[in-house]
C-alpha cells in the first residue's frame, strides 16, 4: 500500500484548467474511527462534471473550496473495517473524492455490484456516467422504433451508451466524435448507423445527410456548433434530454452571460422542462374536460374574462395590429352585424 | 343581412403589420351546394398567432398565400341550410376565416356549445385560447399549491385563464400586463397575487420582488425581454410551457437567424420537450432496472463501452484536462495502484 495522497483545488480555473490550478498533496494515512472503515483507491473516475464543481457559481451542487480535495466518485477495496458490516477485501464505491484512502461511515459507501463485469464498470456503464445515459433515454428521449436519435461524445461512456440503447429501442443511431479513430470505434464496435467527424469540415451538412428523416431525439451533452447544427433537423415534438454543456465548460460561457447559452445553461443547472406546444395536439386527450371543466366556472364568475370588440369586418386589420402592439384589453374579437 | 366581404393578404408584413398589407374585397355571397350550410359570421376572432401566418416561413401550419383570405376562427349564424343535421339559426364555430359568409360542409362547423355563457366565449375562455392556457398548464405547467406561476399578458385571454388557473390550483399567481389599467384590472378582477408593468421601468427588478420564492411555472407567451427576467428566477424543476413568442412576431426574428432567440422558436414552432436533468433526480425510479437491465446485456456484449485509463493518482489533472479537450477515448479513469 502506497503513502497517502490527495489532489487538491489550488486556485479556480478560468476557461480550460491548467495543472497549477491542481495541487498534490501527501499526508498520513487516515485512521478508521469507531464504526467506520477505511477504504484504499483502486480506479477514480474523471468526468466533465468536474469542471463545473471548480467554478465559485452557483450550480445543482456546491463548488469545491479552494483548498479543498477535488470531488469525485472511487471504486475502492476495505482495507480495514471497525464497522460489523463490512470486511476487509470487499469492493466497494463512494466519493470521497481524488484521494488515495479515506476512512468513512458505511453510509458512504455501497458495495460494486456489476455481476460478471469488472469493478471498473460500476464508474462508467454500469455507474453514474451510463446511469445518465439510461434515465436520460427512459425519462426523457424515449425512442420509438424507426425514430433518429442524435447524440454527441458518442465514444464516450455517456453517448456510446445511449446510441446503443437507441438501436436496442429500434431507433436509428447517429454519433458525433471526435477523429477517424473515435469515429471507426462508435461505427464498427457500437454499431451506431452513422457517425460524423466533428473535427472533419461541414457538421451542420454532415449530420443533415446522416439524418435524412430529422433527428427526433437529440441527447446533448456538448452545447456549442453542434446544438447549431442540431436545431434545424429537429422534428416535430423531438426531444431534447441535456446533461451537460461540456463545450461551454471552458469557454466562460458558463460564468458569464453570454445570451446565445444562457437558456440551455439555466435548463441544465435548474434541471428545466421546456416544452413548445399547439393547442392542437392535445384536443384529443383534454379538450372535453376543459369544456365541461371550465363552463360552470365561467358562468359562475369563478372565473372571469373580458373581451375587447371591434365593429366591421373592414376594422379587423387596425384591430389586428392593435392587438400585436398590446392595444388591446382582452379577447380581440371583431362584430359583424 | 349586409352583402358578401372577405378580408385578403395583399402583401407579406416586414415586421409590424400595416393597413396597406390588407385588402378588403366584396363579392357575391356565397351560394350553398347540396349538403352544404350557408353561414353568416357574426364573431371573428383575432389571435397573435395570425401573425405567423402572414410569413412565407416553415411553421407548424402552411403559410396564408398572397391573394388569399386571412386564416381565423368565427363564430356563425347557419343562415340557410342544405344539410338535414342543421337549421336556420343555429349557431356555429368553424374556420373560415375573415369573411362575412361562407358555404361549407358540416364537417367544418361545430355547434357552439358554451352552456349559460355568451356564444363569444367559444372564441376566447371556452375556445382555443382558453384551451390553449387550460391544456399547457394541465399537461406542462402542473402547478401545485404554494408555486409561483408568472404568465405576461396577464389581461389577455391566454394569460387571465393561466393565472386563474394556477389560483385554482393553489399557486401563486404573477402577472405580468402593459399599463395601469390592465394591471388594475389582474389584480382586483382576475385576483392574480401580484402583477407587474412591463411599461414601468426595472422589470426584473419588480419580477423578483413579486416572487420571493422564485418562479416554479413559467408560462411563455411573449418571450424577448420578459424571458431574459424570468430566466434567473426559476426554481429547479420549473416548467416552461412555450405557447407563443408574440414579442418576436414582428421584430423579424422569427424570419432571420437571430441566436438569441432562435433555439426557443424552434421549441415553439416544432412543439420540443427540452429537460434538463441530474442523474440523481431519477435514481429512486429507475436506478434498480437500470443494473437489472444493463447488467447482463455488458456482460454478453450487447452493450459495449471502453475505458482510457491514466496510471496513478499524480496524473489526474493531467488526465482531466486531456479529457476536457477531447483526447480520452473512453470512460476516463485513474487506477491508483
Amino acid at each position: 500500500m502506497e503513502a497517502y495522497s490527495q489532489i487538491i483545488l489550488a486556485s479556480r480555473p478560468k476557461g480550460l484548467p491548467e495543472p497549477s490550478n491542481f495541487r498534490l498533496e501527501p499526508g498520513p494515512i487516515p485512521a478508521p474511527g469507531d464504526g467506520q472503515i477505511l477504504l484504499k483507491t483502486t480506479y477514480l473516475s474523471l468526468d466533465p462534471y468536474m469542471r463545473g464543481r471548480m467554478n465559485d457559481a452557483p450550480s445543482y451542487a456546491p463548488p469545491v473550496s479552494v483548498g479543498g480535495v477535488m470531488e469525485g466518485e472511487v471504486v475502492a477495496e476495505v482495507v480495514q473495517s471497525r464497522h460489523p458490516a463490512y470486511r476487509g477485501g470487499e469492493l466497494v464505491q463512494s466519493r470521497i473524492g481524488w484521494r488515495t484512502h479515506a476512512a468513512v461511515a458505511p453510509a458512504e459507501v455501497r458495495r460494486v455490484n456489476t455481476g460478471a463485469n469488472p469493478p471498473t464498470t460500476a464508474l462508467g456503464v454500469l455507474g453514474m456516467p451510463g446511469f445518465t445515459a439510461y434515465s436520460g433515454m427512459k425519462v426523457v428521449g424515449q425512442p420509438k422504433p424507426g425514430e433518429t436519435v442524435v447524440v454527441a461524445a458518442a465514444s464516450g461512456p455517456v453517448g456510446s451508451l445511449v446510441g446503443q440503447l437507441a438501436k436496442l429501442a429500434g431507433a436509428r443511431a447517429v454519433g458525433i466524435a471526435g477523429g477517424s479513430a473515435k469515429c471507426a470505434y462508435v461505427r464498427a464496435q457500437l454499431r451506431f448507423d452513422a457517425v460524423i467527424d466533428h473535427k472533419a469540415p461541414g457538421l451542420p451538412h454532415s449530420l443533415a445527410t446522416a439524418c435524412p428523416d430529422g433527428i427526433d431525439v437529440y441527447f446533448e451533452n456538448v452545447g456549442g456548433p453542434i446544438w447549431d447544427a442540431v436545431l434545424p433537423l429537429l422534428n416535430r415534438y423531438a426531444r431534447i434530454p441535456v446533461c451537460g454543456l461540456v463545450a461551454h465548460y471552458n469557454g466562460g460561457a458558463l460564468e458569464d452571460d453570454a445570451p446565445i447559452s444562457r437558456t440551455m445553461i439555466t435548463v441544465l443547472r435548474r434541471s428545466l422542462l421546456i416544452r413548445g406546444f399547439i393547442n392542437t395536439e392535445f384536443v384529443a386527450d383534454h379538450y372535453e374536460n376543459f369544456l365541461k371543466e371550465l363552463t360552470p366556472l365561467v358562468a359562475s364568475k369563478k372565473i372571469r374574462y373580458r373581451e375587447d370588440i371591434t365593429e366591421g369586418l373592414a376594422a379587423a386589420p387596425e384591430a389586428f395590429i392593435g392587438m400585436l402592439c398590446g392595444r388591446n384589453f382582452g379577447k380581440t374579437l371583431v362584430h359583424i352585424p
